[in-house]
């Protein structure tokens, strides 16, 4: 029955992800694609809500370590822009003045990012003084208000977040979640009085960024970017980058030290204890719809999507069975879910006049994780069935059906953590090295396609750019897990304990 | 005290409300102006926590009527208007094929639609080969989708919303939540299989609307708007408008009535039960930040704000006294906070070391409902000062303290209710009348400002002009409360129910 349905809605097999992903977000009813603007998805129903869950766990997050929600203005004018270009001056001075020029960004970023907004330039029949772009991300519009909100030592922390719709000229092929023209975003950024402060602020995020991968039930590696990756006008930006099932590093998350950069270009000071102007040291915090990307590629399976019960619109799927030869199976599985929904789940009923096989397979697409099922036979022995959508079929009593539902939900909460660990890992190989005759670079094996290579890099940017060149894979940056011992670079041959991993990024 | 902070903050005094809304609205910190886009505040985080809270109120009644949550793009490529184009085409073959003409749109509508919207024609360098403008509202974008949505009866009811940022391109003043240039906006958009279905869906929007008023705590006159002032392309609009203090009318809530006119330009067809095909009918309904301005101006009072307690972003301020001379006040007072977190109250503790009054002023001036005091006397006796910022202090016992707050809470939303609603009546007078002497047209007395006029109408297009020429204000419409007794109009001297106000709308 499931094959017959399978072959209807066709869902390509996922080991085939570049089909299986773009078919499964439509046809699970995440998102419709059909809008008339390439990169831009209608959201339905059903993902709209997968998202506004992970949405609510990063508020707990932000509620938890203090930030309070802000709601900026989308539209921002051209002309705060030129205090962007000071930061690239500031920067290029700074250069003069001998700091490492790792530490430094180059100005063509600036004509990049011009080059990727969305520009309004008219207001009805009017062509607008000064031309607006839509936000590709607020440190612009945000820092001109820090500026006027931060006065004194006692105004900082300051820690501010806001979910937002962000937009992106992506010139690009686009994919649903991964790479699209209007992101759902979330940025958080804060004020600090000092660096240490900021970087207090880069561990916390790492934390939460580590609370919630937890509870979307996959990893991801983290790496201090390379300098020549930072994010603008950032001392260095840490980068979580998925490893999706094809092998490819999809970043879901990045978090960015500021050091005093961008306050110096803002003039965002503060009057410290001493009366003494200082200026500010900043932070970023950024992730998206992304997350939503990484959910659907790690946990989905040839059945459909797997969703992590902390974000699953729908927990537990309730269906009456042979409803039509005893009266009270309807309002008993009625009752049920009221029971089941009072206690804090996510719960539906599905009493559809349909063959259970269908009904089964339309649960098992949309990655519900349990189906709870109840028939004539199970009223009289006050008991239930209990499906897992990761695998496992189960008689369960009725008493204390509340805390069993919690318990299966961890499990599937766990086998799917357990899965994502055992799939990444085995996507993770050791790069096989690579050796110079006479100035040509040369693998010592052929890279399989589909994997990330693993390896110790203790080398400078040339010997990164060989290394990039050789395999064709970019360099993710430091990682955060260095070796436990030290083992020679594969460029110079130096022993490090600096773990590196070569991937191709999305 | 109070009087001394009341100077150095400077709150105009309320009843002039034309300089008290623009000052109360940055001082209680709901949003900062000083961004550098006219009419595009930044959204604080008080000012969003209670636009967020009032957005919650609309989910669940949402909810409640099996509608949906849905996200569009924010973009609109400029080809789908054609269609609307086409609305407009089909609205004037209407008028020739005899359809009362009240019911038509006139195209310059259309124009001025184009006239409103900010337009996005580069994306970076590059001139978009098909221009693209921000949604001032979603039926384009929502339409085009509906109709690879519907195919079959089964289909329907399709019960969609969403709450998103919308944009205008303003030229009037702008105000804080009442006229601004982006605007946080909920829109529903029904589909149904004939004029009775949406009619019905009409009549839940007015549902609706009632309680949330009734959550709100104002009230409001409901109109079907005349004619001239139908939304385009609608059968019929109704409006709900709100009497501010200064007497000028604020539009808070629009529901409209389509039959099957979009459904016709956008080709929104479905398959009866007979096989047949036949157009939808539709309807939409809007609310926005509007809201928020309404209770800012209608229970605000020369102290600041008053939140109502369904969406006061802190429902209790709970402040230990004399804490210096007893270590156990704080912590009794932080045990009874989470105890009445735990009861699902929106509560935070004042611990700062500041004069109590300074601190009084604080939250009167953000409008939160209960002010609870503890001091070592209260420990003593086991009790605890509660202050209503609508007035009155009361001494109770800390036993029970959940469902004292939430009476308490009751009584300040009740006597909010009952204030405005004094308020308003109080605001609307009966129009004196007007008598025509040899084709002129006089009031029978002068109208004072400030008021909304009621008044018998019955007449035409013209008459109503006749109405809104001698008094420079504007036709609200029918009223959904007709007289209970037929009196003359005031144009035309027929009897009639139908009762209309005069009023100067926001």
């Amino acid at each position: 029955m499931a094959g017959s349905g399978k072959a209807k809605r066709g869902i390509p097999p996922k080991s085939d992800l570049n089909a299986w992903y773009p078919a499964i977000v439509e046809i699970a009813d995440l998102v419709d694609k059909r809008y008339p603007i390439k990169g831009m998805d209608v959201w339905k129903p059903y993902g709209w809500k997968a998202m506004t869950l992970i949405d609510g766990l990063t508020r707990s997050q932000m509620r938890r370590t203090g930030h309070e929600e802000y709601n900026f203005p989308l539209l921002v004018p051209e002309d705060l822009l030129d205090k962007e270009n000071q930061l690239v001056s500031h920067l290029k001075a700074s250069r003069d003045t001998g700091i490492d020029a790792s530490e430094l960004r180059v100005d063509e970023e600036e004509a990049g990012f011009k080059k990727e907004v969305y520009w309004v330039k008219h207001g009805g029949d009017t062509e607008l003084e000064v031309p607006m772009f839509l936000r590709p991300t607020s440190e612009t519009p945000m820092y001109t208000m820090f500026s006027l909100w931060v006065r004194s030592h006692a105004d900082l922390p300051l820690k501010t977040f806001q979910i937002v719709n962000t937009f992106r000229y992506e010139t690009k092929q686009t994919r649903s979640f991964i790479r699209v023209r209007e992101i759902h975003f979330f940025e958080a950024h804060t004020v600090h009085a000092d660096q240490d402060g900021a970087t207090a602020q880069i561990a916390e995020d790492a934390e939460i960024v580590q609370r919630l991968l937890h509870e979307l039930c996959f990893p991801a590696i983290v790496s201090k970017r390379p300098s020549w990756d930072t994010f603008p006008g950032a001392w260095h930006s840490t980068a979580v980058d998925a490893v999706m099932p094809n092998g490819r590093t999809l970043q879901v998350a990045t978090y960015h030290h500021y050091r005093d950069q961008w306050a110096r270009a803002f003039n965002l000071t503060y009057e410290d204890r001493n009366g003494e102007t200082q200026f500010c040291h900043q932070t970023t915090f950024g992730m998206s719809e992304r997350l939503l990307g990484a959910i659907v590629g790690m946990h989905g399976d040839d059945s459909g999507l797997i969703m992590p019960p902390s974000i699953a619109p729908i927990q537990v799927i309730l269906m009456p069975v042979a409803a039509h030869s005893d009266e009270n199976v309807i309002p008993r599985v009625e009752a049920l879910a009221s029971q089941l929904q009072d206690s804090g789940f996510r719960v539906q009923v599905d009493a559809r006049d349909l063959r259970p096989g269908t009904k089964h397979y339309d649960w098992e697409i949309k990655g519900v994780p349990i189906r709870l099922e109840i028939g004539p036979r199970d009223l009289a022995s006050s008991q239930c069935t209990i499906t897992l959508r990761t695998g496992g079929k189960i008689e369960s009593p009725l008493e204390g059906i509340s805390s069993t539902i919690r318990q299966y939900l961890d499990s599937v909460s766990d086998e799917l953590r357990s899965r994502a660990h055992a799939h990444a890992s085995e996507l993770i190989r050791t790069f096989p090295g690579l050796s110079q005759t006479a100035d040509i670079w040369k693998l010592d094996a052929a890279l399989e396609e589909g994997f990330v290579y693993e390896l110790a890099f203790d080398g400078n940017d040339a010997d990164a750019e060989v290394l990039e060149k050789a395999t064709g894979l970019t360099l993710l940056g430091d990682c955060v897990q260095p070796y436990p011992e030290p083992i020679p670079c594969a460029v110079t041959g130096k022993l490090t304990t600096r773990r590196h991993h070569l991937a191709r990024m999305y």
